[in-house]
């Protein structure tokens, strides 16, 4: 780099004090800030860090006794990455938290512009309504309330439900656009019967002649189990990637690319004794550990995990993954926002 | 709109000790904080200003003074908005700044993943090359330099020039993928001959059987002459739209759509005598007058603007332009960021 | 109707001598032939018609007492449309034929650009290997050996197994970019394990990073079991359209449009009792019935069908459909072909 | 090639007994024919040839004495290929013939499914009107009359007009989808004032918020002024391509894609003495030349061309043109039409 982008000129008295008569007019002087807006590489402001999910459940168990979900709206703890804390994100662009629902709560219906997904981390017994049609949670699977429809949570088990939200939130009200309303009725009239989005949209088939979103999935539960399997035998039967293992993104069928207009998620498989090569990305990563022990490796920064943990990567940083046995990782990214922007970039290699 | 979303739970003495033990797990209540995140309606940080040329003209010319362009890299007074000082940002997500070039300087070839346009906003004789070809400026042109092409601005000409630069450059940074490069050499070397892109991609053809940018426009020179004529043709031919006059969008010849993968430009024109009617949209807009005197009534405000004038309504700002004089009127926004992630609305009339 | 299209113009003696004239520049009178090339509506050179399976399986199965699947390259009756007999087509766009393997036989590896869909009719055991990898074939299956993909069919079992081959063979043909080629060796080398695309492309997921084919789908086993269970489901939670009861179409996961860039697949349910309203389009249909009885009637035809039949609606004809039992009915259409080139049309009822 | 794609099995005794009897079922053997319906490369019918304006023009103006444009409805001569006589087309998909309209005629307005292209010849003073907006021709213009739009044509000048019609007729007639009604009243209202379109939709620019079709060019007419200017200019600043020279597709400022549907528009420039490399494609070529002489040698034939002459590359046919003086070819191509359908190849060299 030569010294044009990296360096500042010199502040002057002559200069400061041109500085200060412009000010006026709400106006500065670029050159003096030049250098900070344009790095040569990216700079984040996020940290890599996990979440073990043995120590915190307590705490997180113990948010039941402070406020109920219908008093809290939702009875979430937002995970605050370290070096942004008080901001409510996890990554530049996202949000996450552990959300818990009991027994026989609810969760009120309301939609928003921002997008949200829900990774099943503990339980079973809840489920998520859009528009009325229930999706009942088991671990490891996925569930989507998009941007603008309603959806509601209840409990019909009896132990305590934990999944990890994954929001665009932070991205949503840095554009502007964050429109929210709550139901205006007691509760969300039923809709389709449980598990129809599935049987509708998800075996490879679409309603003929129907008007199918573009911008999300019309599937919104993915079930651990197919995952799971699918991976699985993937393994068995072709090489994996040398970063990423086997690494399998969800999709809407009905336009091939992410579950979301601006996040998309991802399940892989680590198999045991796997030391993976290192890869970067301009895209953030949050991940969840379903099965498996490992450590993921970002930088200088060792972030050691087992079943449960949440863990982040920032953006552009050098990482890569190994794993103590078998393990099925998670995560979800801002790498669609950075796609149609035409700012995704990637390197494999230590380059 | 119910209490649910528009309120926050008391914060009890229980409470907050909870919040404090979560704490150093970097977690924190979400309840405490939703009704901030989650606003019924866009709440915008930025306020509608007009920056009146003629007062700033003198300012502008004396930064001549203060440096030279190649010490600047860029020498640009940032038009900050009076509500996000000191954050570079004219809006949410996006960058304004006036940029002045002298006969016989040099902007030294730089190029950078943000996406910035030039409006050319006084004088004559300067040039914007891409990738060694010049675009010459003339009042009212249009110059576009996409992300991480190779550019860099000269002058032979004997009169200062000033445009208008804008940059997604918040955006960019907030999400992340900020790369930028100086070129390594003394000088960018000679490109295609002035002229090349419009006559190659400016006459609705396209090359046969060439591979087209798909994220921006192969045209980087939208010559003044010719906008405003089909403008004028146009509003003796149509009746015009009740908000915005004869209102066109600059548009990539390869895809329809807008210049640059994440700012859209536009020009409209306002017969004296207009008085439009209400619009607003989730977007936020800068204005650069070229002919014309007129008001913009953004909520409570009143813009008042004539000929090189710059103003700007922020995002889901009721607004509506009165001209006193047939008048046009360029404009940029951050339109295709919104539309490219499902979060883009608009609003006609005072709804 | 004005006269102006319907009608050609008088055939007079100077008329004729001048026709004369011109003829040996390779040039002629369009006014003779306007009102046969344009006509008011489509005209359908097709009849609808059904083959009945238990009066030609004796027929077919007799098919390999004459030749060998080797010797045939493959063994298939081409099912001719009645009043287009000699053109190897059932519609003006597709060829259908019902193909015979026996145990132990092999049909070889090829290659075209003409794109097949393969219906499994009767049978089990056989397979069809796409670039190595089988599929196995089950009653109600659906497999694709799309355009350009090496594939070859082969019979592990012990029972004769028949299917439905659709292709575009008419209209490739028509157009010209007909290519074909056997494969150089004795046999396809093995390529994935039997199951693998589904595993990969068939659970709502897409590798991560790869490319997808976008002209067909990466999916080439479409299993009976799945479709009817997911129809039969939504025929208990959803309304059925009046035309077409519950109709789905097989997709493909990387772009949520047709399997092939030519041809579109759909298995429909009709329940017991269905009369449906009457519906024509420009595209074509050829159904193949997999459980149930009934009648389709097109205009003055009444089609009566069951299990096994393979029955054909021409283009732009009423037709509704009746079910004396739950039916399940596959067809195949040239409508992408028609929708991709603007020409799609649709009408429902009997306007 | 193996002999399994080549041949044909022996027609025996047996056989020929088999193919009788199952005849009445509507069934033929593929084994009899598969040898034709599947060739190694495409087979075409149509030969390459040659109109020779000087030769034809007493003939084509001849017409005039025939028959009105109004008894006609449409005056025109339809160029036949050679080896494809009474079929109406001068390539598989394609149809092309020579319109007249002299002095004061009109041609009523009508619209069809099928698409036109209209490339002027010789005279001036006519016009094509569209949805009553007229667009007056001059040698070397392009004007568009897409799917279902009004169109009629009319003569303010004093000169013979004629222009080349190429539409897309044979393949919607194969296919099915005619539709075509003249207008029902006496003439079409009078639409935008002559140029509209160009103002609106030319100039790179697209009204701000309005819908554009997407499958035909908001613009319907193309000046030659313009295009050749633009050819000129880039022969200047760019080396030009080996077999094409420099050539330019005209495209639909809403999608950079063909102007149609179905068919494709180009402008080629070869200078004086060029010598093009060798070129073949799936898709089929009528030129006319516009400016300029030279041969285009396909195959065994060679093709001597001037000023008004019309010219015919059949599909897959390898070709090269020469040009004895700097030369301007239109051409037209029902290229679009196999990219859609996944069946586009080109091949450069004499491979």
């Amino acid at each position: 780099m030569s010294r044009a982008l990296d360096a500042k000129p010199e502040t002057t008295n002559a200069r400061a004090d041109y500085y200060g008569r412009i000010d006026k007019f709400h106006m500065a002087p670029l050159w003096e800030v030049l250098h900070k807006l344009l790095s040569h590489e990216p700079v984040t402001q996020a940290s890599p860090h996990v979440w073990h999910y043995d120590k915190l459940r307590g705490h997180l168990l113990e948010s039941a006794d402070q406020i109920s979900a219908a008093e809290a709206e939702r009875r979430v703890l937002v995970l605050e990455n370290p070096t942004m804390r008080g901001e409510s994100r996890i990554t530049e662009a996202l949000y996450a938290g552990l959300q818990l629902i009991m027994p026989g709560e609810i969760a009120p219906a309301h939609r928003h512009s921002p997008s949200a997904l829900r990774f099943i981390v503990e339980g079973t017994g809840a489920y998520t309504a859009i528009n009325g049609e229930k999706a009942y949670m088991e671990r490891g699977d996925l569930i989507l309330t998009p941007s603008w429809v309603w959806h509601d949570h209840g409990h019909h088990g009896d132990v305590p439900v934990v999944w990890l939200d994954g929001l665009d939130i932070p991205l949503v009200r840095y554009l502007g656009p964050v429109f929210a309303e709550p139901y205006p009725a007691e509760s969300f009239p039923p809709g389709h019967e449980a598990g129809d989005n599935i049987a509708r949209y998800g075996v490879n088939m679409l309603p003929f002649g129907a008007q199918v979103p573009s911008q999300h999935s019309p599937i919104f539960h993915y079930r651990y189990a197919e995952t799971r399997s699918a991976l699985e035998r993937l393994a068995r039967s072709r090489d994996q990637d040398a970063c990423h293992g086997v690494k399998m993104e969800y999709v809407s069928p009905a336009t091939g690319g992410p579950v979301m207009a601006t996040i998309s998620t991802y399940m892989q498989r680590l198999p045991k004794g796997f030391h993976g090569a290192t890869y970067q990305s301009t895209a953030a990563w949050v991940y969840n550990v379903v099965e498996g022990h490992g450590k993921t490796i970002v930088g200088d920064t060792v972030l050691t995990w087992g079943p449960r943990d949440v863990f982040v990567v920032p953006a552009w940083c050098h990482h890569h993954h190994k794993a103590d046995s078998d393990s099925y990782l998670f995560s979800f990214s801002d790498l669609p926002i950075q796609k149609k922007l035409g700012l995704y970039r990637e390197r494999r290699g230590d380059a």
